[in-house]
Formats: structure tokens, C-alpha cells, sequence
């Protein structure tokens, strides 16, 4: 069974790696078809670790999946083998308090596929709970199924603001994450999104996703400004922070009308200005968020709806054989490049 | 100022009616371009009265309008003249105790369109407060600004259900309001909406406004065990209760998931059958909603960027001259018409 | 091991019932203290069933408890042998979609003590999960605790009406499930009570717990007049139907302000006008519970600070020998009883 | 008529100072009787100005007040001539664009008491708006009802805190508004509040005035185990800084648990270090508000029910002709006193 294995830092082999999985009663095996690259694939491969995460020991790497059930345990009842489905990567304990309240994706004890120790899922079949993996509609691909992973932590986003149909947002940062917060944000109610960055190949890429959206390059001008003055100086409702940039999380509050929401998606690695008097006078809410909790389905049914196009946002594929040179690739932060994408055989 | 007047129950006349309207340091005056007709008026026409609003004086009809600013107030620093606008029909006092919590329009003092005593807008020319006056983008047309008045109710329903990007709903009623309610809940985050009505024509124009809305015939099929068997058992997150028959009101709960919200928005003139039971073991949230409030400049935005299409509900236009037959035409609910409208010279 | 058997309608026994119970890894046993009678348990006892649910076989009744640890699972950390606690009576599926949620009260596939086919817990000793046993407070008395079951209503209650500090509230009904909402409603915030019912004698009981309480007799007076005239004309925020009466189920947006909650507690037996108009003048929001979810541990804090005191409603206790005469003497429904509580041995 | 006037920096006079203050007819004029000083009058006394506010010509102090109304403007129906009342001292535009959202505090518009260019209460009489004078209860003194100012920001920070019934709350800082924040979050359902500060005397007032209160001074201990400790590991669900120290501002997520809430009520005058991780982590809600809106007839209500028990904190009086040397009292910042008052012949 080849899978793709960090052996450690900067140094990826795609070799037979044995892992025994059962199949326990609530459990399906899957046949894995789609794995998207994440930055945090990449930041394993180039950095070893990513904070208190250090790969110590060889580890599989992905974490955005899609594929097909090829036996499912005694007691699962929602799926059948030949079924076409994605998976959510992080697995709660259900009995935990954090579980039991509904928010599992921040219980500490959550096993998280390609953190260490957790194996990921560039390998043929993975062993994973029924309850968190959801069969797809026949109008949607594996390509868009392995999509639902990174739109997830969108959609969670775009639900944690509360957004009212009609809001106004900015999105700051034009990465993968800025792009489908940004389409998130629209298909959860906004009607218009600004969206930020200092790259313009992000910026066109952005812009061509929807006419709602407005790119303003923040190396260029002044993009609270301009806000204002496209907004009759109220500002907008919503600001998500996707560029883990300290500079522009120092800046959340800028662009914000009174008693709007600020969600931070990005992680800036260095400490940022949090400017309080600007958050009081406006009564901001600020949310952060972790991961997400359940949108898995609530992404299929919009990509399925037509809601959500991720299509564009893919823009290159490998097959399986070639992933060790995917890797190499994306480590090189391609121009142009949004989500690549791996093919198992 | 040629205006039509309904002088008194099945009576309607296109004659002068002259109105003083002083303009005062906050108000607009403005030339009216086009009237949507609503239920309201055509009920007005054919009743003479709605509950305990009588017409007992001839009193010009209309409230969903659109036109131009002709003349600015002094102290009016958001318009100015040749602004093309749609105005909000209900005018709160904004000291009361509601206004202030930001519930203007459950303002008990709210001074409405054509709801006796207090004229309409089917006449060359109103005065209007600037606060209740919204300018229009260049790509929104005058005929879509007149649909932002019935869309406000839709978009308002949407907001108070908090909709959640990914929800499924079911609307009932496939009427105008029910029309509008789809589009407002799709575009509030939905993935999906249920339509159910027993007329086939109005199922056939829901059907055809997105691939998202799937039609219900109720009259010839059961559409809870439909929605049940679409949804895996769970049910809807959303019901939009717009039919205004009390067997559909007695019905909100059949379909709706553990936690689901049902709104109120159609009013049945009859009791119907409120299922307690059924609603306490949801946990059923349910809310109603009497009119909107700060939702026109939100309409307007979601028009201009696409996310709300209502061209497609306008059916039909009428001159100014002919709008005593447009009524005539309005009160035989004409199969296939759902919005139709007034031009002024 | 004696319990306290319903053998089938009106016909008690207190007798040998054995019961084997595997001790799971993550359960507790416990040793019963005090179980608190409960008008559903006098239902089952006086018709023989609740709506669907019907006593075929004997089962032993009871679901009010606090007791003490006496045998831990291999798994549990939160408790151990000798702590006092109380017991959720409700055990949910933790893997449904409902409990995942976060709203496990609603998933239908939970098993609540004395609901047939389930046996509740007026017997020495029950084997109960550890995540639904809570640890009571050295100032906690297990009298107090058994309290904790009906005064969960109340909470749950309180806290889907999100009351905020200093709302006012009517709690109709002064059974004792209003007596613990009007507690609840006051120590979630709300500044003042208005408590209906037609019974001096309860009303006496409230009016006595709480100088927030006031007490109106709706058989004597018009509560609507009178609180809108203490209230300068805006009604209260909060309306909690806990009299389970068609005619005050059918009053309940009467007294309510722009705006306002209500809350459906009771369950009327028969069908009652849901005055739509009225909510919707309104804009109510209108909320059922069913049971209670996460408000155990919140409830023992509650008593235990003092913001909360219950022993009031604590009126009779009887011994465990006795417990079949408590219930013919429960039956009767007598005047001046809150709470009746039994005391194992 | 004699007023406190602030001359210059350091330089206050009881002097005659006239200003002219014409009775609108929503207006009423209102005898003071009692004022409290608030750290924001001693500041302008100490510093000549707050921030960008700078006293440039002699300014009244004052915004703490209660008194009795004298005159009543023409259109006034909510109040009368010797009705005993307290009075909001920001004064917002009703017709802003904040204001018709319900946010009137954060109206920039808003003119409010001994704020530069605006005169304070200091002073024998006031005339302001009937809809911001709030009526008080036989029960209320005028003591009481000048207590409620502060209150309203406790109050304020309890309700955006949306606080629920059973929660535990953590109040950083002992000052006036950490001990009526404390007494707001216990009012609003906290069971437990955890009051930190680095002052024993302020601590032991604290201590004082709830049972449910818990008193960790942080110069000598470590709040974050202690609190973790008494909460099994969970952390609490609120956190309000109210100290505005910075140290303090940068571990407002240490204690707190999965899902819960911080609000700034306190402003550091330093920067201070916004731990993102640890906020994201635990998927916090941070809340911001500025001064308070809505709530000062929910404080009247909530001191009238004994809800809330003000008096503790009113530590000394003072006399009119006094209030110079009440002043310089009050800039020594005295140990033992929370709130001092001058009272008005």
C-alpha cells in the first residue's frame, strides 16, 4: 500500500507504508480518489512542525479527501459501499463536554489527519467514523468533494459572523483561504465582498470568482478609504481577516460600521496591534474560529445547489505517482496557483 | 396631479386629486416612475378595507414605487435632485419606544402607503423623508427598485430566521411573497428550498427562478414524506410559512428538523391548528414578522450584485393612463401574472 | 431490593424488583437518597400512561434524584466512591445528529427514567452514566438536588428566552413548574414577575418566594390590564406558559411588548388559539423546550451560590415505606403541596 | 446659580456660571439632587482632557444625577412635575443611522455630559429629554438612582455578554465598574463570579457583597489555577476586563472555556498582547461596548427589586458647597472608598 510519507523535514517518499486499520461497527473503509495539497502539507514538508506539531516520526501527509466506501461496519446505516463521499478530517471524542455542547471541533482531544502523531490520507484507503463522512450528489466531482475541506473553514467562518442578507464584507488576504471565505461570505448572504491582498495575480484570480467581489491592492492604496467611500462612510459588517498578516490584523477595525463582526481566520505567526478603542467605539464582536464544526454537508448541498463554485479554484492536477514532485512544486508558492490537487490511481 | 383614487370599495378613478405636501428640512420630493401592485391594493379595491383599515375616504392606492429626486430639504445631505430612488412606504416616529430598541416598524404611530387614512403613491409626485429614501445604482433598474418593496418582506423573513449557509427550507405558497421569499432565502445562505403550492403555474415560475428550488404540488402529493425522504429523515431547517391557508399554517411543523425555525409570514384569515406537541419535540423556533425594517438599502444592494434576480416576477407592465383597467385585470388574479406594474408618464 | 413498582393503573407496589445492571466503564452506581414525586409519575400512576407512552409491564417510577456514589467505572474521572450527586434522568444517543449538535434532549432515541419501557429510580440503587451524574456542593442537601430535575425546566426555559438583565416576565401557571420558572426567570436576569393562576393558595406560595413576585388571579382579575398599567403601556419581555390551560395558551401575546418572547412550557391537552395577528403586531418570538439540555451542573451552581433557593417548594417528605401512600396522597393533588419527596433509607 | 466648574486643569471653582437652556417640548427641566463622581470627572480635574477630549474653556463636571422634574415641555406625556427621576447623560441624534439601528451609544453624534464642548450636572438645574429621564420607584433613593450611570455599564456589559443562566464569570478589577459588573453579571445568571485585583481593600468590598463573589488578588496568586482548579478544568464562561491594565487585558483567555466570552469594558492606556492562539482555540467571543444603551430603566427596575443592592457602594457624601474639596479627595483616590457623591441643597 504506497502512500506519500514525510520522512521528515524536506524529505518526502512515496513508499509502502503499512498502517493496520479495523473496521470498527460505526466505520467505513474508503477508497481515496482526490487529496488537495494544504498549506499546512507544505509548511510540514518545508518546516517539519508547524508550532507544537513536530513530526518526530514518518507521517503521511493530506488531509483534504474525497473517494469511494468499499465496506462500511456492522452498525452504519447512512452509507453503502460504492458510495461517492468526502470526510472530515478531524475526529472528536464524542463524550467529551466540548462534544456534548456541539462544538467538537475545539474538544483538545480531536485526532486530526495529517497532524502529528495522525496519519493523513495520501494512501489508497483510510478506515474512518461513518458520522463523519458524507455521501456526495451525483452532480458533484471528487475534484469539488476534495474542495469541501479548505470551503469548510470558510463556511464556518461565514457562519460565525452571522451574516444578514445584504451585509457588506472585507476580506483581507486573497490565498486560498481569503478565496473561499470570500465565496463563503457571498453565498451566506453578503452582497458585496472587498477583498485585499498585495499580490494582484491573487487579486485577479479573486475578482474573476464573482462580480460581487471588489479587489482593492493594499500595497497600492488606501483600501479603508476606499471602503468608506464606496460604503457612504458606514463601513462594512463583516471583516474577515484571512492573511495572517500582522500588519492587516492590526487593521480589522478600520473599515468596520458600528456593531459590525470581525472573524479572524488567519493565524499571523508575530503579536499585531489589537486596537481597542477603535473596537469599543464601534461595539465590534470579535469571533475566532477553530477549524469548523459541522458544515461538511452544509458545503456539499452549496456546491451541489450551484451556491458555490469551486471549480476555479483548482488549477492543477497530479497523479498520485508524481506527488513528491506536487509537493516540490507547491513548496515554491507558485504565481497563479490556487489549490492543487493529487489523483490516486 | 392626475392620481388614482379609489373613491370607495369596487370604485377606482385616474382623476386630479390634489395633495399639499410641504417639504420639510429632512424630506424629498420625488417624480414616481414606476408602482408595483400589490395584493393589498387590489384587496382594498375589491373589499374596500383590510381588518380594521377601512377606506372611508377616497384614497390614492400604492406603496411599492420607484422614481426620481426632484427637490432636496435643507438639512438632506444623502440625495440630491436627479437621484433615482425607491422609497420605504412606512414612516415610524423616531422617538417612540420601539423606534429607539431599532423595531420601527412594530411603531404602533408607523404611517403607511395607502392604508387609510394616509394617500399612496399612484400619482406624479410624493414627499417622502430622505432617512426612508434609498438611491439606486445605475444597473438597478426602476422597474426592479419597485420590487424592492414586496422583496424587503422576503429578505426580512430571511434575516429573522437567521438562516445559516447550507440551511434547506420549504416555503409555502407559491405567490408573489412566496416567490420572494424563496429567492431571500437562497440568498440568505441556502442551499435549497422546497416550494409547495396546489397551483402548477406558480410551481412552474418558482421552478424556473433557480435550479435550487425544488416544486411541491401539495394537492397532488404528500410533501412532508417528499422532503423527509430528500433529506435522509432529518427535515428542513427553515419553513417560510407564506400560503396564508390555515392547513398549510396547521402544517409548519410536519417537515422541520430537531431545532428548526418557522416563520410566519402569510396570514391566514381563519384559526388553524398549532401543533404544540409537534413544535416541543423540535424545540421549534418560530417567529413572525409584520412588514421589515432595514432592509430596503439591503434589497437594493442584493439586486445590483446579482444574488436576488427579480426580473423574471415582473410579468407585466401598464401605462399610467390604463391603470384603473390594470386593476381590473389585477382582481381576476390572472393565471401566470405575478408582479404586475404601473409606469408614470 | 424493594422498589417502588407501578404494576398497572392505580395499583402500586412497593416490592421486590430485581433489576441487573452491568456497570459500564464510563458509569457510576449509585445509592438512591431522595426522589422527588412528579405529576407525570402521579399520571402514570392515576391513567395508566402519558399520551403514546402506556404501562404494560410493571415499571418502577421515579425520576427526581440525588443520591450517593458507591461504585465507579473503569473510565470515570469525575467522580468517585462517596460523592454526593444528582442524576440526569434523560440518557440521549451521544452519536445522534441531535446530540452532536449540541441538543441531545431532542434526539429521539433517548431513554428518560420512568417512561415505559424505562424504569426510573424509587429503588436503592441505578446504574447512571458518569457525563449525566453531577457532583453536588458540601451546601447542597440531596433534598435541594432532587429539586434539581423541575427546576431544569424552569432554567431551560430561562435560557432559551434569553432573558437579558431587567426584563420583566409573566409566568402563567403557579403549579410547580411555574413556582421554579418565575425562580429561573428572575435568576436569569429578570427584574420583576407577574405570576397568574386561579388558585389563592398557590398564588400565596408564590407571591412568598420572591419580592419580584407578583401575583395575579385571573379567575378575579384582567392580568393584561393590570400588567400593562404597571408596565406604563409596553407589556412584558417574557411570557412563560407554564399552566398548560387552552385559554391562557391562547392569551399569551396579550400582555407581551413589541418584540417580546414567549415560551410554551405546559402542554394543553386540548387545542387553543395561536392569535397570530397578535404575534405578529408584535414580531414575538415564540419558543418551546422539551426537557432540558446542559442545565444539571448549572442548576447545582445556581442553588448552591444561593441565587436560586428551592427549599420552599420542598413541602412533605415521606419515607420509603411510605411511598405508596405519598402517591394516593399525591393523587389528590392537595392544597398547599409544592414538592412531596420520598427518603430511601 | 452656583455650578462645579472645571476651569482648567487642576483648577475647579463653585462659582455662578449661567447657561441658557430653552425647554423643548419633549424636554423637561429637573432640580439635582445628587451626583456621584465618576474616575472620568477626576481625570478632566487631574489631566485637563481624556484623550482626544481636551478641556479648552471652563467646563461643568458632572454625569452621574438624580433629581426632580420642575417643568415639562408641551408634548411630554411620560413624566410630570415632581416626579423623582435619574437621567442618561448621552444624548444621541434619533435620527442617525446608528440610532434607527437601536445602537444610539455608538452614534458619533451623541453630545454627553462633562464631555468637551458639553457642560456636566454639576449644577442646580438641567434641562434634557424626557425619553433619556427615567422615573424612579418610591423604594429608589436618589443615592440609588445616581448609582445608576456606573450600573448601566455593568448592566450593559452583562447583557452583550449574553450571559446564561449557571454561568461563571471572572471580573478583572475591583475598581466602581469591576464591582458592578459583578454585581451585573450575578444579576444577569452568573451562579459564581471569580473578582481579581491587586488591592486587598478592594477585594474585601468585593467580597463583601455577594457570597457567590470569590476573591483572588493576582499580585499574590496565580487567578488562572486557582479558577481552573475550582472549575474542574473548564475555565468560566465570561471574562470582563474591567481593569484596564494591560497584563491583565493580555490573559483575558487563560481562564476561559471552550466557547466562551470576553468583554472589554476597562481600556488599557498601553497596548497589550491580543493572544490570538489562545483565543482560537477556544473559539472565543470578544465583545466590546461603549458606555451602555437601553438599559438605565432595566437598572432602576433591577435596584427597585433588589435585584441589585446598590448602597454598599456609595462610601461618602459630600455637600454642594464641598464639592471642590470632594474633588481633591477624590484625586487621592482613597482607600476603602468606591463611590463618592455630592449632594445639592
Amino acid at each position: 500500500m504506497k502512500s506519500l510519507v514525510l520522512e521528515e523535514k524536506l524529505k518526502l517518499s512515496l513508499r509502502d507504508f503499512p498502517i493496520e486499520e479495523a473496521l470498527g461497527p460505526r466505520d467505513v473503509r474508503i477508497g481515496i480518489h482526490t487529496v488537495g495539497i494544504c498549506g499546512s502539507d507544505v509548511h510540514y514538508y518545508t518546516h517539519g512542525g508547524i508550532g507544537q506539531f513536530i513530526v518526530r516520526e514518518p507521517m503521511i501527509l493530506g488531509h483534504e479527501a474525497s473517494g469511494t466506501v468499499t465496506e462500511v461496519g456492522a452498525q452504519v446505516t447512512n452509507l453503502k459501499v460504492g458510495d461517492r463521499v468526502c470526510m472530515e478530517p478531524g475526529i472528536p471524542d464524542p463524550n467529551s463536554r466540548a462534544s456534548r455542547l456541539g462544538m467538537y471541533n475545539i474538544d483538545p482531544a480531536v485526532r486530526f489527519w495529517a497532524t502529528p502523531p495522525v496519519h493523513g490520507c495520501l494512501r489508497p484507503s483510510v478506515v474512518h467514523p461513518a458520522d463523519f463522512t458524507f455521501k456526495l450528489p451525483d452532480n458533484v466531482s471528487f475534484a469539488e468533494a476534495a474542495m469541501v475541506e479548505p470551503l469548510a473553514v470558510g463556511v464556518h467562518a461565514a457562519t460565525k459572523a452571522r451574516v444578514k442578507p445584504g451585509d457588506v464584507a472585507l476580506v483581507q488576504g486573497a490565498g486560498p483561504i481569503g478565496l473561499v471565505t470570500a465565496l463563503s461570505a457571498l453565498a451566506a448572504g453578503c452582497a458585496r465582498v472587498f477583498l485585499t491582498d498585495v499580490d494582484d495575480t491573487k487579486l485577479e484570480i479573486g475578482a474573476s470568482l464573482s462580480k460581487a467581489i471588489t479587489t482593492i491592492n493594499v500595497g497600492k492604496g488606501d483600501a479603508t478609504a476606499e471602503i468608506l467611500r464606496q460604503t457612504e462612510g458606514w463601513g462594512v459588517e463583516c471583516v474577515f481577516e484571512c492573511s495572517g498578516h500582522p500588519r492587516a490584523a492590526g487593521q480589522v477595525f478600520d473599515a468596520l460600521c458600528p456593531g459590525g463582526v470581525v472573524v479572524f481566520v488567519g493565524i499571523p505567526v508575530e503579536p499585531f496591534h489589537y486596537d481597542l478603542g477603535k473596537a469599543m467605539v464601534r461595539e465590534a464582536r470579535v469571533e475566532q474560529i477553530f477549524r469548523y464544526a459541522h458544515v461538511f454537508p452544509r458545503c456539499v448541498g452549496l456546491i451541489a445547489s450551484g451556491a458555490i463554485d469551486v471549480k476555479p479554484l483548482i488549477t492543477r492536477k497530479f497523479a498520485f505517482e508524481d506527488s513528491v514532485h506536487a509537493f516540490e512544486v507547491a513548496a515554491t508558492a507558485p504565481k497563479g496557483q490556487v489549490k492543487m490537487q493529487i489523483e490516486l490511481p
